[in-house]
């Protein structure tokens, strides 16, 4: 959908008949991206008696002005371009912008998006380039005995490759996420199509199982390992088994990876590092990182640091410098060192947020199955 | 997502340590579906000096009342089990249920969705049946020039099926929609796996094209009309060639059909009706009916009706009872009977909303292919 799709919504009223009106009333265009990278935020709201934006990307709260028309308003940046999310305060109350059709869906409330264009067409964006497909299949869990879903993607030109064989990347959202946010929010398959077009990246097929065994929110105290561990249980007896009865995949570790952003990162470091029989390839975007020493899941995998090191082919661990997860990571960074574990550790710019982990991914796949 | 996603916020904060701060402060739980149907809709804002609920399935708009903690709520009900939308109008400004995280997005503004779950599972739940799978497809429309997307449904068994044919449906989603809405709001997967077990529907693959050459938000006055040109257009030219190289189906027009919802309606009897030669099976569902008289795109379908209801295998015509497009569709069937072509023509109850399509979709897809 085009960040123009907002635009014009009473003309479309006029060419669908079928519509239904449109919930505003008179047409309030918000956001507006201008040419130069500003946005101007705007709100109907004739009897709200508070606006604020919230977009930690802009530096936080900032209150909307209102005009004679009762329409809030405010005008930021210029902006660098990304696909950035905001939401508002309404009278106290934190929503979603309503003139807005673009949101990102998250368990733990929506956010609206704004997309900033690059000059050109950028690493996620929808290229004149060949393009990959995505697949949703069910299946019963038999870690939780439950229906559940889990996203492919098949590279260009996987269809028609006869018997070739494709490397895998098992790819893990966040606690808010589910399946989908990385293909809808994260834009993954965009992403490989133009890296792969770009020669950067080898061909490979990208699995986004559903991260929550334990249903969310029916979490308790203590269900955070449990679900890592359903959730590793889960991705070993029914997952990898489903991908590679349905998919032309090597079946061997060197050509399999693991990765994911938050508590997906750490579901990456507990199945990576102790399932190494399993997984060659290792990566975590701003990690909900293990306990390093307590955490049964990966306390084994330092005993035998040549071990490790001759098994992993790559250990990539890296964190916004403005994430609340920060100092987590470079606990398990140290921990990493002490024992002489060869990995990669970077701290880049950014927060916990979808632009820090679209460009991890970017960073990430071109180092994989070399 | 279960509905029950939503409760617990702040216990799987402490479970899920990666995850940010719950954005409202004190979890507040909302909707809250009773086990005897009843829905109690809940807003935390002390700052706000009027929340109303607006639910047209409950009769409209619907005050909530402020309680002395802030929280502001109302019971309703009980309700038939459906899954159903709704919004908020928080000091004037209508936006969704912060703290419900499923939402149904639309073109035109997002809407909470509530889920009264039936005793049983019913014929659009996840159920224990064999599943069929997604596909999504990009492909370069020739007529828009656009990279354009499209959903595949292929049912159960199809990958296994060896060299056996499909007939297909090819299902259009309303004016406010896109290609993924039939999917993940109408979950017309689950419907036909469902129907498909239960033996009531042959298994077909469904197709599930994006109803917008035209931009969204690009339109003027007349780009209805050009909209729906450029669809049947590229529907021809390029979704049934994208679908008839990369699956296993008849290319048989008595093993096609067409059917949509609203704009989508409207866009169905265009390609049916006038491209007899592609499709035997023709379903509105609520439609945006053209003008049968003036439309260019259909008005030759009564020239010959004795050719017409010979080709014509079903020309399924729904509307419910409450819908604003009821007279349309009165006015479109009366000229049906007037040229004396076949047609099944029904008022539902309902108004213009998804419990009407995802229960036409259950009704008509039992008659194709018969």
């Amino acid at each position: 959908m085009s960040l123009k799709s907002s635009l014009c919504l009473l003309a479309a009223a006029f060419v669908f008949p079928a519509w239904p009106q449109p919930p505003q009333g008179p047409r309030t265009v918000s956001p507006e991206v201008h040419s130069d990278g500003r946005i101007t935020f705007r709100l109907r709201g004739p009897e709200a008696q508070s606006v604020v934006l919230n977009a930690p990307w802009a530096g936080g709260e900032i209150p909307l002005v209102k005009g004679e028309d009762g329409v809030w308003s405010i005008t930021i940046g210029p902006v660098e371009p990304d696909i950035l999310d905001y939401t508002y305060r309404i009278d106290g109350v934190r929503t979603i912008d309503p003139h807005n059709p673009r949101v990102k869906l998250w368990l733990g409330g929506a956010a609206s998006l704004v997309e900033v264009p690059a000059e050109a067409p950028t690493y996620y964006d929808v290229q004149d380039v060949p393009h990959g497909d995505l697949h949703v299949h069910w299946f019963r869990s038999s870690a939780s005995n439950r229906p559940r879903r889990v996203f492919v993607y098949t590279p260009p030109g996987y269809a028609a490759s006869g018997e070739r064989l494709y490397p895998v990347l098992y790819l893990l959202h966040g606690a808010g996420d589910d399946e989908s946010t990385w293909s809808e929010v994260g834009r993954a398959p965009l992403i490989l199509d133009n890296l792969i077009a770009a020669g950067k990246v080898e061909p490979m097929i990208v699995v986004m199982p559903n991260g929550h065994p334990v249903r969310f929110g029916e979490a308790s105290r203590g269900t955070g390992n449990r679900n890592t561990e359903l959730f590793v249980d889960e991705l070993v007896k029914d997952v990898i088994p489903l991908i590679e009865s349905r998919y032309r995949v090597h079946k061997d570790r060197r050509k399999r990876a693991i990765a994911g952003l938050s508590m997906g990162g750490g579901q990456s470091l507990a199945a990576g590092l102790s399932r190494a029989e399993l997984f060659a390839y290792v990566g975590a975007f701003s990690s909900a990182a293990p306990d390093p020493v307590e955490d049964a899941a990966v306390k084994g995998f330092t005993a035998d640091p040549r071990k490790t090191n001759r098994e992993t082919a790559l250990l990539w661990i890296a964190v916004g410098e403005k994430d609340f997860l920060l100092k987590r990571n470079q606990v398990f960074v140290e921990h990493l060192k002490e024992h002489g574990i060869r990995h990669t550790y970077l701290e880049t710019p950014g927060d916990h947020s979808w632009p820090v982990w679209r460009r991890y991914l970017r960073d990430f796949t071109p180092l994989l199955f070399r």
